[in-house]
């Protein structure tokens, strides 16, 4: 991360909290945006490759979503209605029903959260833990939940962790699929639950993310998941599939999991669930499950009607067929193939992730800044993930246009190439 | 509370979890909405007693501000930007620091947090441990902070909290001022501080509602919240003013602690900051307290760019001078009159509240609820507030034109006087 | 405290760690002892006012105990027996049975937990939590109830808490009666228990010493008490009395908790069980409460045989008939009228306590270390209690016999009036 | 385990909590006991191969112990002294610093916590994290440490975990060495405590048995030892060695870990370190982390001085020259060939642990029971232990005559032979 160049006597250096942080690596004023395509204050262009982190699976202000929302303004629809009933709620939830749940044999129940990922997350691990009247969640290494106490507790992340200024209590940790090198994750979790002197308590839940998308593009296989799957069944514990990053088609599929043999019982959604980059954030519970007494887990937000206006236009643009899937699948192996030719060019490198959810770990934190600082020079927005910020991750809009996107993988590879040269420069010096 | 009428083949029923609740207590449909007036989807009107809960205090869809939005989308100004540099966000930050803080000598930092109360709570305990190194956050009874498990532990409802599914740690609870007849809340507070071996552990920071909302309408006196202070100050532990729902000019000034010589140190906001009922939340520090490093909390939807539009509008439309609070302070006159007239129709019935926040203890929860459903069967959006539901809440727009504010009182006081009738009708029978 | 005055190179200093406490209030070596005389390694006899803090309410080395222990002894009597079936475990059993359940109409099941209080303590708390599937333990300031992390957490003295180096968990702290001036401590637990909203979570248990020895001498009321096990029952929960110091004789009856109209779910005792100062604890259990698996709660030193062989003699000799509650009674009340004299001649001091477990609070805790001084350097072994340490504590054994108890009380009125001259003096000067 | 065969009406059944276990084992009533042997009521002899869970390494009723005891007690020697100094205690700790410290280059200080392994445990926790300031203890899948809530919680025991009625904190779990196959403990613990994001906080400490007891006879290798101690140096933690049941010459020399290359910060003793069967515990701490305050973790019972005179003669006695080591060194390799030829007779079973503190596993408790209960019915006192009790567990006096050791052994290897033939003689029917 770059320090903030602006003067001492900026608006955001004066008076913004110490905790803002992408402003540090991108430090312009950010004016407009459309699909993947970010202008400055001073009219410079940026391709997009962080899409708010996966919030922007569908480009900025997605044309349809925009007509459809400021109609809905102009209109004096209701903005703020609490959990009340609104016509874009039960436009949403129909949509939902009919394009999402439906057609992929699920039959969850739709719980509006206040509109936050970490919010869903913990509606999910409470939903947990009354339901199965036990404590402990078992989340992964390098997972990533939010940071909110509860969430936070779940969060591997070290800085994060100690932001919360005391113990977190109710998680316990395992080691996410080939997180240490030489052990098998799934027998060693298998093993450590099923010794009875193990120490480790039956657990309400596991919370797993299909595919870590700060934790460092670590994608989990068909066959950990469906062993996790079936440990969590044998021992009586819910799986809670958090695809707030991962979800909503940024895979392919409108859920990372999807044809890989397994059934989570709760579901947190958020970031690119409104489709526009609106706050909105939901969870998906298995019906049976759904044993929330009314208000129990309130809060103001929930339920953002605006939300629901662009997240239906979503729906019905993007799911109501196989095409964007299928779009999304074919630029997805167009990245790969660009991002091993990346990895080539660095020592020890290597293609991490799965779908438009890929990077390449190039082995240190400070070659991947240097990396993505070059981007930024050359008008690309990206940014790094990872326990050591070692992974230049390319999260780009799931629409941007072709050209485009190979532009912005162009700048990568030249950025790469030219750190590489640099580092071999210096070292030869 | 009434359960929802609707077939339960309604999309509402079918879909959404268990856990939605206002639903219930108005089965309709709303549709549109301007300033203090809801309309249903079949066109009937409604007077909004219950603004969001307070998130709507300068009412349903300001003309002014909507006209900004509007026109911020329309130009495809940028939407998400996590928490780059926008100029929505110079422009709000300008405008809060010259016509919010200064004129109130207050130099705090503003922190995006995720946009909901409840993470600007968690943000500000996390922020309290850690400048104190302490874990103890010593809460009130009644309060009410938010539903993830940082903010839940400080909250006292036991339905909320059961609703976490595991033990809340780090808040020691004490008395609100009044809580118990014939206790001195503060000496006890106190008392038990002072005593080295009273069991109560030095805490990290004293969390309290200036008015409490959830709670059942306690306002507290200044003598209380600067005696909360200086024992904060004494024993080195932070005072956090939770002015989510008080906040925002709800008691008249901006904040509700304005003039009772109080200094926190924290302010969590949130409700109508954005003024146009958008999620946005914030967490104001004293400077010398912003110790967070860069992302040490971070979130996706931290500065809701729509919402910085409409807060800038909300901040030079109402508080560049003090007529907007004045004018509050006279409805408020109005509302504590109207109310007094009530509470004298309902033996034992008390006026509670500060302010536009204020409402009738009408000593139980039945006869709230009762007095409710005949409001809202007259066309009055009303809730009760309270540890037993027993408090009829007046949360009106500050900007509801005084014809329909008194017109909304009009019905709440017919439907006291129509319930204790009819009470009084069946106790005779 | 005084420091202690052994060169650095003595065994203790150089080998013993900081931790040791007593041995600093007098340093020198005790050699034997005899009922209430202690005698030094130099042959110099003192009166024990402490009784190992009522470890020894019969004196130490009673020859009747001592006879049957040696006679055990060297018949190479089993000593560590695990917990399986001995001779001594039967006939210590067989005779509480006998001569304390029994006449007191208690059913209790015997539960030998390690032989120290704080287990007897932490079995109890864990009982409470199994039964009610509750994990909150409501304990009172000033409470002292061990040192291991679940006691501890029900111990109100700040240092040692702190001593724990992290959070401790379980334990709601409430006012013990008459901790606060002015607050009916009843009525305030019963209150923030009764709010819904108070932010109290449902007791597993009460957990209370009748008669607070370390907290400074505060004798409950029966009529306290009573509220207490009323709420217990009214909530659920639990009733704990702790009678570790105060139990055995020491206010008079075998439980100090008889003749108040309670009945006490569970009763953690220790200290004088064993009668000779032999290390033994045990849990007395309602016998429906009793839902312990085999082992489940386990320690190697459960049941320490010899002292089932010398808490039978103690039982035998001392509770066969009521004579000696009724000589204790005597020579408290001698204690009472000689503790109004002493504190008759300290402004402000007043007497604390019940039975033979009396003090005189001085006001701080200067001059109660002065005191305690001074009785040292007169031949008096006695001790402070109290949050400031500001209680001068007598517990004599409840065998001393009437002229050995006159000489002590007499030391403590001479040092007494000469610590009162001296610092008067001092004043005047 | 079998089940109580006495009549609903004894005194055990009647009146002890049924938390009593090893009496359900050996339904006999013990009345005498010397050296290896126990004699119950009715003079059969039984020999004793469980030694008091290792309380006995010299056997019951040492001569030349109970010769200082008796001595002792017939003087009036003062028993109970809290923490004072006495005789006994300064002859004690010169000769544990005589024959102990100083010929192994140790300077630990001596903390007389209250007199059970679990206190001492809890010590050693409590003063890790007041010396580091952090909160995670790390301990091990199959430990062991004790009942009372901080020991607990490092306990790996699902049953005994489950007594706690809550959930138990500040403990993180790691495999002990071999515990999951395929997997290597220490490049494993490592990996994820290197891992920034690996969700696992700084610990406080390692607590580790060098040979676990309870959890089945886990021997570490000097080689996973060191890497312990090497990553805690690194990680700024202490090193605990829990040596309860396998100090005091257990496993040879008098420390387990003596001559594996690690030095412990702090070393729980306990079980055998009075030598008489005494109730004793004690915290060595490496001096300069001795920074207790006084009395910041006190107790009653610290310091049994019964258990002082006993322990000072067994130092003397066994500990002053290497001759007793060898002894059990020679005994030790008599039990490993003796247990080799048992397992023979077991398919699938393997001699497990290290010195006289080894035993076979039999692959399942039931057989392992069938053994233990064939074993009992000849006379020989014996028990399992391991997760699933599978190991049939020698614990020997280490002063057993080896005539007596053999005939042990014999019954053993008796009874092995018996329920392996009536297995495969009810398999093959």
């Amino acid at each position: 991360m770059t320090t903030d160049p602006k003067p001492e006597t900026d608006i955001y250096t004066r008076r913004e909290s110490e905790a803002r942080s992408y402003c540090r690596s991108f430090p312009v004023e950010f004016a407009a945006a459309r699909n993947a395509t970010l202008t400055d204050r001073d009219g410079r262009e940026y391709i997009d490759f962080l899409a708010g982190c996966s919030s922007l699976n569908y480009g900025h202000n997605d044309p349809d979503m925009k007509a459809a929302l400021v109609n809905y303004i102009a209109s004096d629809g209701i903005t703020h209605a609490l959990d009340m009933h609104t016509g874009p709620k039960a436009a949403f939830l129909e949509t939902f029903e009919r394009l999402i749940l439906k057609p992929r044999g699920m039959d969850h129940k739709v719980m509006m959260t206040g509109p936050t990922g970490t919010n869903a997350v913990e509606a999910a691990m409470k939903l947990a833990r009354k339901v199965t009247g036990r404590e402990t969640v078992i989340a992964f290494s390098n997972g990533f939940h939010g940071m909110t106490m509860g969430a936070l507790a779940a969060t591997g992340n070290a800085g994060k962790r100690g932001g919360g200024g005391m113990s977190l209590h109710g998680v316990t940790r395992m080691p996410f699929e080939g997180a240490i090198e030489g052990v098998d994750s799934l027998a060693y979790i298998t093993a450590m639950l099923e010794n009875p002197s193990g120490g480790i308590d039956a657990p309400a839940a596991f919370l797993i993310e299909p595919v870590q998308g700060e934790g460092g593009l670590n994608a989990a296989s068909a066959e950990f998941l469906k062993g996790i799957a079936a440990l969590a069944k044998k021992h009586g514990a819910l799986l809670i599939a958090d695809d707030i990053q991962s979800g909503i088609g940024r895979t392919g599929p409108f859920f990372s999991f999807e044809g890989m043999g397994i059934e989570p019982d709760l579901i947190p959604l958020a970031k690119s669930l409104s489709g526009y980059g609106l706050p909105f954030a939901a969870l998906l519970i298995r019906p049976d499950l759904d044993i929330w007494k009314p208000a129990e887990h309130n809060g103001t937000f929930r339920g953002n009607t605006h939300a629901f206006v662009t997240a239906r236009v979503a729906l019905e643009k993007f799911w109501a067929d196989d095409a964007f899937q299928k779009q999304t699948e074919a630029k997805a192996a167009v990245l790969t193939e660009r991002l091993k030719r990346i990895a080539d060019l660095i020592p020890g490198a290597r293609v991490k992730g799965r779908g438009m959810m890929q990077g390449v770990d190039v082995g240190s934190g400070a070659l991947a800044a240097d990396i993505c600082a070059r981007c930024f020079a050359e008008g690309l927005v990206i940014e790094t993930s990872g326990a050591h910020d070692e992974v230049v991750k390319v999260l780009a809009p799931l629409t941007i246009p072709q050209a485009q996107f190979e532009a912005g993988l162009d700048i990568i590879e030249a950025a790469a190439q030219d750190a590489v040269s640099e580092t071999t420069r210096i070292a030869a010096e």
